[in-house]
């Protein structure tokens, strides 16, 4: 069976909940399957305004669903309601990507029996993927990466049926958002809810299973793909397994506002953020440094989501003491409550216990790293793990000309005066970067995550007929496409 | 050491080359990686010209080249000429896609101060994977899949430098066309070769390489796949690794020219296609029957490409036994010679053989299927592995309705009352399918093979000047892009 814990307390909520068997698993990917048919064959303004009823159907229920996710995740009424809003958005925004159809990539080459040899017509465009989608949900966000969550939105929006492995932290908000959903759906098979570990396994390894999302650890991630790796026909992975966010303070930073922005962006949300700034590289500077302290020390920590996670961070915590600790907050409140904890070092010692030092420690810990010079940075930089961003803070972008290209090539989004922890739900975020951050070159938030779940398909001399709507000589559906090499519209 | 081989005498060509020791392939990938970074800090129009340059070098050596090729793969002059200018053509295609700039999908979303929360002005596109792109080259296009092939000219056009493990089918061909290549770019280390299979494993776990690309055999796929897995840092796969193509041939479909276009796209280059039409669903049809038979018998064999790629065939003819032998062609001429053979049974006794009987036999065999009414296809159509084609002959494209959705899951690419051989290089093409016809949902031939080898990144309040042209704010180089939502250009 399954509990629900409450951080604050420790003590269960609610109900046991069964795990799904075998069986069951079998029967939710199967009713997925089944659901997935007619829901590839639905006309794309029909899977639009389906995307926009579970939306208000989300935020329709925002009160009872901030008060189960905070017993469940103890995150607080401010940030959940936020959340449920920006989970309702993501279903908003690819409602407008299946509108404006650009995501399917169309391309019409007509025939040319002048060229040597002669060319047939040729027309492409991006199809969802032919199966069941599997979705593991991550603890962290307990709307926007959960059960109707990014993953599940965007896979939808491309057409396909999904199943949503819960995750542990907070089973009852899975069970009634997979309700809420379902209900609004045409067909509520396309979404399934399976609970339990065996059961993801089961999922990721069954048959009609196309492509898995993940949002987790690396070890979770590692695990996944190995259950993937036994399957006899492979499937894509898309994990989003571990970023420590470097942050790069030039010279030039304002100094007060640099710390009162790092302490704010690390403790938020008891630092339970994949973008969460866990290094940071700063000049040496005495007035930065006790700014730094007296931001940190104003912190407060709190509960985090569940007990091994918290045990989790008292270990990471407890391998970063290998440094010097800068400033601690003050211990939060709650059975599994922590203390943000900031450490520090110079660059030379960072660079000599990497790449270990260099590992995510997840929750509202964060190592300082000071420099004496810009030019001690990029040999360092270059060594540091993948991550989803990289952040620098300066008034010169002249002085981050020679860090720009290092921070690039090791981060999917790169951050200018600002703080890693928000990611804007528009159509250019990337939320992705080199492993460990993302196994895959895609992204999860924003409009182009719809590209996990399509794969493209050729129709050579293919009867008009028999074309899909976007691709017939008409463009009935007026998307976006490629014409014999020139865009059209 | 590694000897080049005469498939119609089976004796050596030309001197011994070295097999590539481990230092020299790090000595090769470390070349190549130094000068990516000159690379892809090259204006795209000079990237552009810099891959005319390679085809117009290619073309103005095809002479040469067709002779060499021919001596190590016995493909033949006409063939080979055409494989010249497909492959000199590949690289202009791309050098077309650098300069209209599409295939960065750049997105521009200006700040939202008013949004809640406020959104930050984000920028994103693709940019070049940051390493060296190994590619393994095939065996039986010695140019257009090989040193110079689709996956080099894609990956150099990204902005990747690229080292290629040459296939020992055609040594000497690989190191002139890879001498060749080199001269005609800016930096000729954007292009190393290595020999040997030892090379080849060591080339895959180099720390540089960052994504591989490979055309050949499931097994061969999977040792790579193997290879990849013992990594410490993961990297992307592009497999291409078998294909048995259906065709479906509808009641009415024009008996004669089926079977004569069956015979001869079965049989071009001893069958050595990808592409190769594997199985064919045909009606109960004396007459058809009748064609099929003529036309095969009129086909003449011919020696393949290697001793071992001979006996794999001579393998899957022997599995093929199991069935009725239709008809045989000639056998050919040539020390490695094999001769064309059609197999023949009815849709019940194949299903029940899958799925083994369902495995590619690369080289000119196939299985002719017969039905007795269409309904009997879909549940086998279903069954089959991931093809890159699937191919329909008919006068009335309503009787395909019923199986376009199934042969459109199973394959990459539908054709319609045409031949899978022959792979037009164009924008629309796609030449990938389900797996095992390919590791990942990209194509190795057309335009969108580029995106192979890009991941995306993402601005975020970035200054200006610190921005690719890409992406400022007045599109200097004046590429499409999405802004505020909105296709611009």
């Amino acid at each position: 069976m399954i509990y629900g814990y409450d951080p604050r307390t420790g003590e269960t909520v609610g109900d046991a909940l069964p795990e799904t068997d075998r069986d069951g698993v079998d029967m939710i990917v199967s009713a997925a399957a089944a659901a997935g048919e007619a829901w590839r064959a639905t006309p794309a303004a029909e899977r639009a305004q389906a995307l926009e009823a579970v939306a208000d159907a989300l935020a329709a229920e925002t009160d009872e669903l901030w008060r189960l996710a905070d017993r469940e995740t103890a995150l607080g009424e401010v940030r959940l309601r936020g959340e449920v809003a920006r989970t309702a958005g993501q279903f908003r925004l690819f409602a407008q990507v299946i509108r404006d159809g650009g995501y399917l990539e169309a391309i019409v080459d007509h025939a040319d029996p002048a060229s040597a040899p002669p060319r047939p017509d040729v027309r492409r465009m991006k199809q969802p993927l032919a199966g069941v989608v599997a979705v593991f949900a991550a603890s962290n966000f307990p709307f926007a990466f959960s059960v109707a969550g990014g993953d599940t939105a965007s896979a939808l929006a491309a057409g396909c049926p999904v199943v949503v492995k819960a995750h542990p932290g907070h089973p009852h908000t899975s069970a009634r958002v997979a309700q809420i959903v379902r209900r609004a759906l045409p067909y509520p098979d396309l979404l399934g809810l399976v609970q339990g570990m065996r059961a993801g396994a089961d999922l990721v390894q069954h048959p009609r299973v196309v492509a898995a999302g993940f949002t987790g650890s690396v070890a979770g991630g590692k695990a996944i793909q190995g259950l993937i790796d036994e399957r006899e026909v492979p499937i894509p992975f898309f994990g989003e397994l571990g970023s420590v966010n470097p942050v790069v303070v030039l010279p030039s930073a304002p100094k007060a506002a640099v710390a009162s922005g790092f302490a704010t962006s690390l403790t938020m949300g008891v630092g339970q953020f994949c973008t969460n700034p866990g290094l940071m590289f700063v000049p040496e500077d005495d007035e930065l440094r006790t700014a730094l302290v007296e931001a940190v020390e104003g912190t407060t920590g709190g509960p985090m989501l569940a007990e091994r996670i918290r045990d989790g961070y008292l270990g990471g915590v407890g391998r970063l003491g290998e440094l010097r600790l800068l400033a601690e907050g003050k211990p939060g409140e709650g059975e599994w409550a922590v203390t943000p904890k900031v450490f520090t070092t110079d660059v030379k010692t960072f660079a000599d216990k990497l790449p270990g030092i260099g590992e995510e420690c997840f929750g509202p810990a964060s190592i300082v790293v000071t420099y004496r010079e810009l030019a001690e940075l990029r040999p360092v930089l270059e060594r540091l793990d993948g991550s989803l961003t990289a952040t620098v803070h300066g008034t010169d972008p002249g002085e981050a000309a020679e860090i720009t290209e290092a921070l690039g090539a090791r981060a999917g989004r790169l951050i200018w005066n600002g703080w890693p922890t928000g990611v804007a739900v528009t159509w250019a975020m990337h939320h992705g970067g080199p492993w460990p951050a993302a196994t895959s070159t895609t992204t999860s938030v924003g409009a182009t995550a719809i590209d996990r779940w399509l794969a493209p398909r050729a129709y050579q001399d293919w009867p008009e007929q028999l074309l899909p709507d976007e691709l017939k000589d008409d463009n009935p559906l007026n998307v976006p496409r490629r014409v014999d090499g020139t865009l059209t519209r």
